[in-house]
């Protein structure tokens, strides 16, 4: 049963953008962000790799994640974005989970967990600077009473999330690591962690102790669109050819009958489509690769197949091929992202279960 | 670990929506098509509801999907579209699935495995007359060796697909169905199975005597866009509230700030985003329900999150509720589809494995 779409997951390719990241940052340790089964690309081998090559600090969204995550990877910190929900609390202690303090009652809660279990267990807390998203606001950290629950416990990290860092000229960039330096000398205990993959490649004043990259260990570039992209690419996506097909008449193809094909044309059907995490956005635009033939995309994408057009490659190399290639450094995530107006990061969470995931 | 976003899905609707077509078909036979885990809807449930209301006749698009369902449904008649590719002829004979033959040469596979096994195996034969996709043409049908081969099988189901039949008038449905009548007057023995959910709503003559649906099963509209849904609605997601927020001052919410507050103002952060299939382009769009109240989105959809204005909403409501609901009536499928560019099918397939499936 190999005649499905494979994501090709280099783990080297992941490692040495880690490494790239960690030598753009002077500071104590360069953590990694692995939510979303790390970006779609299948969270443990990716945190085996980057374990053995010495990353001993993961970040995840969820408690399930999290859980997920331990159950590879025994002595590693976790923390979990998301922050600690309502009988959550037996989880994170079992599975020596950090929690990311959001709100003052999360604060409180964990305060409580930890008279219960009479042990300082760690936690990070998360000041919102710009996303209003998640996290405790620079006015309650003001707060004589919020200060002092934040100074009893063993909070080993003091959090914030950029909103704009891939802009390395939007203002707000300065007036958030602004806030934190202020937060920060109030709280001097707490190992700060600002920088996502795109603060990498602001100056360090922004990065914080420990920098957290997420997109960039995948390949996605963390800068603007003008901007070469500086990570190594870390995927390759084939899908199987269901049919060559030989056209001598007239017609359409595909749904809604919106291309039209003028004979003689070769073709070839691939085995992915839209359920596999092919944008129907790609429609008209997307590309297959068949050795160093760049193939057209036929009409509609749908939800298990993809038509491309063949007809200027020679007949013996279609006959012997089984696979197109459709991402790789010549249409890459970024390419994809660009074709159906999205970003990098939506292209990879996107690829479907049919998918196997294949690690070199 | 409750705390994830959840898929309801309502098999007794699934099922009121294969009766529905059902009686709108005059032939033998009502099947399903399953492919693409149900649609996103768990494969398993879904055609177990089906199998206990009298539906025994199922279609996948791949080889591994026929053989999960076959784990689940001992009885069934399983088809696949993808055809049989080389390899897996083993695994057909041994599943019992009916492969859909789609070239002349897996005809002759298929007549070798059926010779060599001493018994006349069951197998489709998939005509192509619009989509240039998958399938044998009309043209390869007259030929003497194909219709030969053809006769020699026991070839249960004679198909074909319809490019365009959500569009009544369109006049390729047409001069598909007579093409596949003039197939058909070759081959009497084979019955024939054309009709894919839009087609129930054309006239009998387009049906076949077996029909297919897919879409109109799990609630996605089989007209066009004027028209009135006849489904029944089938899913309810709902996605945890992780924080309530007061914005009390001036700001922007969110990635690149694109988004500006007016305080005073409260917000609720919801746990769900695109690495759940929550598409990127619902940003500024997409609604959020918590009781009767209507939830307006605030900035862009992010990889685990989405922002809610609750100002409107009274505080006792707001700081009770746990979750809100992202689809159900008020909010469909399709709705959700017209605000992402694209269509239901892969609105639904798009919902990531973070999504918890329940059935009711």
């Amino acid at each position: 049963m190999s005649n499905t779409p494979v994501l090709t997951v280099d783990t080297a390719a992941i490692v040495a953008n880690w490494q790239l990241l960690k030598a753009r940052h002077a500071g104590s340790e360069t953590a990694a962000v692995v939510k979303a089964d790390a970006y779609g690309l299948g969270v443990k081998p990716v945190a085996h790799a980057l374990a053995t090559a010495g990353c001993t600090r993961f970040f995840v969204a969820t408690l399930a994640e999290a859980v997920e995550l331990r159950s590879c990877l025994d002595v590693a910190h976790i923390a979990v974005f998301q922050g600690i929900l309502k009988g959550e609390e037996a989880d994170y202690v079992h599975h020596r989970l950090i929690p990311v303090m959001n709100t003052v009652q999360q604060l409180q809660t964990w305060k409580a967990v930890c008279d219960y279990e009479t042990s300082a267990l760690p936690a990070a807390i998360h000041v919102d600077t710009a996303m209003q998203r998640l996290g405790l606001t620079a006015r309650e950290m003001q707060r004589g009473d919020v200060l002092e629950l934040a100074r009893s416990l063993k909070a080993d990290m003091l959090m914030t999330h950029y909103a704009c860092a891939s802009d390395a000229y939007h203002p707000l960039n300065g007036i958030q690591r602004d806030a934190m330096q202020r937060v920060s000398r109030m709280l001097p205990h707490l190992t700060t962690c600002f920088a996502n993959s795109s603060a990498h490649f602001l100056d360090a004043s922004y990065h914080g102790e420990i920098t957290r990259p997420g997109c960039a260990l995948y390949g996605i570039t963390p800068l603007d669109e003008n901007s070469l992209n500086p990570m190594y690419s870390v995927v390759t996506l084939t899908a199987p050819i269901l049919q060559v097909r030989c056209i001598d008449e007239m017609g359409t193809i595909g749904y809604c009958a919106t291309t039209h094909v003028q004979p003689p044309m070769r073709t070839v059907t691939v085995g992915i489509g839209y359920a596999d995490g092919i944008s129907r956005q790609a429609s008209n635009q997307l590309y297959a690769y068949l050795e160093d033939y760049r193939l057209p995309l036929l009409g509609r994408v749908t939800m298990d197949m993809l038509c491309f057009d063949v007809t200027h490659v020679p007949e013996s190399i279609v006959e012997s091929a089984k696979t197109v290639t459709l991402m790789d450094t010549r249409q890459t995530v970024d390419d994809m992202a660009r074709m159906t107006h999205t970003i990098g990061y939506e292209v990879l969470t996107s690829l479907g279960k049919r998918v196997q995931r294949k690690y070199v």
